[in-house]
């Protein structure tokens, strides 16, 4: 039986233009395509591409953001995800969006839920468990 | 004394590629456009220019995103935005997403907070509470 | 045998905050997103959506921009797209993007490409051709 | 006098769903967003940062976009970007977009102008082509 899976995962992003708005700073929206590809990254994208290929994927049920302070053009950010697999369909992840003097800027917390091939709900694949645990252990 | 003021708007919207993402359906983040584009309307966009050009904007400070369906290239979606605005600077707002057979595909709720030039949180100016108060008995 | 066909088409759209960058202009990529809508709305989006049900879909092939001066928060940009059709594959399309006051700010010179389910180019199916010169008529 | 100044410089992206469309490829305007990030690191963001902070920005003038193959979720690509720079207001920028396998997917030649902070074109200031040429030399 599996148990939970936590994995953590940091990345470093620059801002660029294409990052941000006229008021000067990241559009608030944006935040959201920095925490995709984190947790896209913490999983690993070939191995996203491929439970695709077998027919299931994610999608954000639910995000709650936090937006606390802003980043703007040239900066550069981290952002620490933590996230929780069972063999639920429910995937628990959280976002920690900070700038280069350890500040943080943005907190997401997000509900994935797996998907098969019908869009409906389904249990996470045991190989892409057994996958994010061996990924856990190294 | 200014009072609570609530106003409602209705978009209508088409969904375009641009909107979407491989899943096949509109890419989460993105709905996060929808509803800023619904509640600048709600407000009046040449308004929120004249509020900006007197040192003052609007920033979001909290999302909570709720999907529940998707929407899909091709179709059409209504967006329904309620706002409540008083003189503190925080603003709530609350969009629902439906599409055309009035499935209720995403709500939001957002809370916008007014900041000054200098980007600090500053009460709702005296003059565009007024506007907003005759924009709601038109 | 069919024809060339012309058609135009103006749109109207807003800017807001999700259109714009740091600079305080419409970020350059996102005037391609004006164009897409523009020419969907030409072709009428239902009868894209049914072209993609049938297995077929546009692509860019080439697009060449010619950004003469930006368009800010809070503008009404109009959108003037004048497109050519035939049997080929290859749609000609030019998007005159201007400000209210009539002036020039982008013009757009699209190249599409129709592919089949397999992406390989395929000539325009009759029945979608039959449909816009009607469209031309009305 | 300041001579021709070339530079050359390589980056490596995932595509993430942000950058697709329900086409299954990525969404042909966001690859001006992998050329923006490409250039932007070529000439060092923080360098972008302090010219912005003098008053001086770049702006795309024009975009010669070639779409020959797409790319899809879960790929790398990799950007070759080929820029020239004179005391000229403007610059010429080459950039080569290919897959994993060396196959070129999207050319886009880009000109941008700098501007002053009247928006008017303005020579390229002796200091960044300094620290240009610098970068080009290490």
């Amino acid at each position: 039986m599996l148990e939970l899976i936590k994995l953590t995962h940091t990345n470093i992003y620059n801002i660029y233009y294409e990052d941000t708005d006229f008021s000067g700073f990241v559009y608030h929206a944006n935040y959201l395509k920095f925490f995709e590809r984190s947790r896209s990254d913490l999983m690993g994208i070939s191995a996203l591409k491929e439970l695709f290929d077998a027919g299931y994927h994610f999608v954000v049920s639910k995000a709650v953001l936090d937006f606390k302070a802003p980043a703007r053009f040239g900066e550069q950010i981290i952002v620490d995800t933590h996230a929780e697999f069972t063999r639920s369909p429910r995937v628990h992840i959280k976002h920690i969006l900070k700038n280069s003097s350890q500040i943080t800027l943005v907190i997401g917390e997000i509900t994935l839920a797996m998907l098969d091939k019908h869009n409906k709900p389904a249990r996470i694949p045991d190989n892409f468990l057994i996958y994010l645990k061996h990924k856990n252990n190294s």
